[in-house]
């Protein structure tokens, strides 16, 4: 049966590594799977209760949408602070406020790039916590935190070109579809 | 010699117990301490590495000096998600870019409230982990994570109204001046 | 169908409140589960590489085969210096070098109770940190983290007497069957 | 003046990647700095208060006194299943229940090796979080994590061989000596 996932984007960088990953994705896709882009985090205001008693913003709404709807969720963000970028926190604190919480039971990938050796691990460790109160079912291993970024995406469009990288994601990406199968 | 203290909020909820907390800080400061409020998360957009090559929005620029300026800074901030609130993650991402990067080497002191027991623990932890590679002096003890807050905070205002929480923010706050007295 | 479910405690003290937790399992069960003790931590000797060159300890091997046996490990355990405490981390450093690595998709349950209000919270993040390397199916919610323990348990035996808190653990437990039964 | 620094080392192996970074610190100190090795961790029992009761195991006591002579303590330590090993957690969970609390504002500096790309940065933020707990004055940057081990340290002997890694835990060294110097 076909498998829908989605790609939550952490950068609003034009030419960010970690986009150059998302954009990677579909064509990486094990075969009955198709990866597409959620919108961006950079259409969310800053949450504040007090704005969503007087409703969700539009752009909230169709990502928790979206998600419900698909069979697993994609993270591919870079590490700002040794911790996950404000911007993507930001999206999530929203998301969890929706009624139908759409993380609850969702399969869920985290992928990371970095220019620095680690690749993004801190922010993947903090994130996953954040997944522990929201129930999502996080995939564990292989994990896909891309060191070295500066040598292996294109400089100027961000992206990825780097083979062996693809190569494991590619792995990584048909082991998630398996483990999103299980109910 | 008197000390300058400034709070930067994590919340942008009006009734927030966190803004609460914050606004009873002045009142509690020890002795030849002042603590006065930084601006506000709020302000800051979702940062965006093209949008800062463009410039610092000047209410970054604004902070980053206020927090130059100061003897430390108390950060007061609600756990969203078992970890730090988005617009405060971002606002911390933005000033972890400005040239003088304005935590390196500063006292910084850990203030939270939830309605939950663990009084935004988890947050506090994230945090810590993002002031590493910012280079700042985080205080370590006592901590203050004030689990309960429904029963401590005035409802409507958020008014922080339990004697014995301030009472222990006070004396938490004593240690932390004379901890950034060290230098 | 019937499904066995194994702990293991975290502390050595005779009258430790972990131990009272995990005293108090096997009548929490849910129906048609058995819930039994593993062998002590106590029992392996600390972990090195070249002692485990010569062979398993015979500790170590048995626990790794009942851990394989069982349909889940329920882990109950006290915080020490907000981490995992030394000898259960070097449990699980033994029995993760085993040939059959016997945590590798079983289900596990995290408990854990404390003096202070954050009831080991703590511990319990860090050691989510171990099983993803593990990889292992961590049950996310509800969390049973006991604060305040000397309120909730017998002096002098460690038995656990404070009912809201097995009732509360009682519904985890049906929770986490359901989670366990899941393959 | 002279300054004094113990290194508390967390593997047991006796090639271990991180015994050969302790043997090579002595050589790396700053003038004016000596550095020498404290007990192993292995001559430790498994922590259990029962056992402290009947009085400390004198290992204990006399590490404990080791570091409060000492002007910081230097722990050079793998990683296990992504977090402390369970030897080296033992060894703090002994220390941290002396009667003067050996890490108590002691200055102190970590250092990890492993064969993977990380290079152990995963037990250093857990381990970090300890020292919260204890009240030490933790190092922050710049963060020694020898990843890629295997080409860095002499197969049979464990020695540290790789010169870059040598020049940059002199320069680490160098910086830690000036940050204990601060009281």
């Amino acid at each position: 049966m076909a498998q829908t996932f989605v790609t939550l984007l952490g950068s609003l960088r034009k030419a960010s590594f970690n986009a150059g990953i998302a954009r990677a994705l579909p064509a990486l896709a094990p075969e009955g799977a198709t990866i597409s882009p959620l919108g961006s985090v950079g259409d969310f205001p800053l949450y504040d209760a007090d704005l969503q008693a007087e409703g969700f913003p539009p752009a909230v709404s169709a990502m928790g949408e979206a998600i419900r709807a698909a069979d697993g969720v994609i993270i591919v963000s870079p590490e700002y602070n040794y911790s996950i970028p404000g911007g993507l926190k930001n999206a999530i604190d929203w998301l969890s406020r929706l009624p139908e919480q759409p993380f609850k039971g969702k399969p869920v990938l985290i992928q990371s790039a970095s220019p620095g050796a680690l690749g993004g691990a801190r922010m993947q460790y903090q994130l996953r916590q954040c997944f522990v109160f929201l129930d999502a079912r996080v995939f564990n291993a292989p994990e896909v935190m891309v060191g070295g970024a500066m040598a292996k995406f294109d400089k100027d469009s961000g992206d990825l070109t780097d083979q062996g990288t693809k190569d494991f994601i590619g792995k990584q990406l048909a082991a998630f579809a398996a483990f999103a199968r299980v109910r």
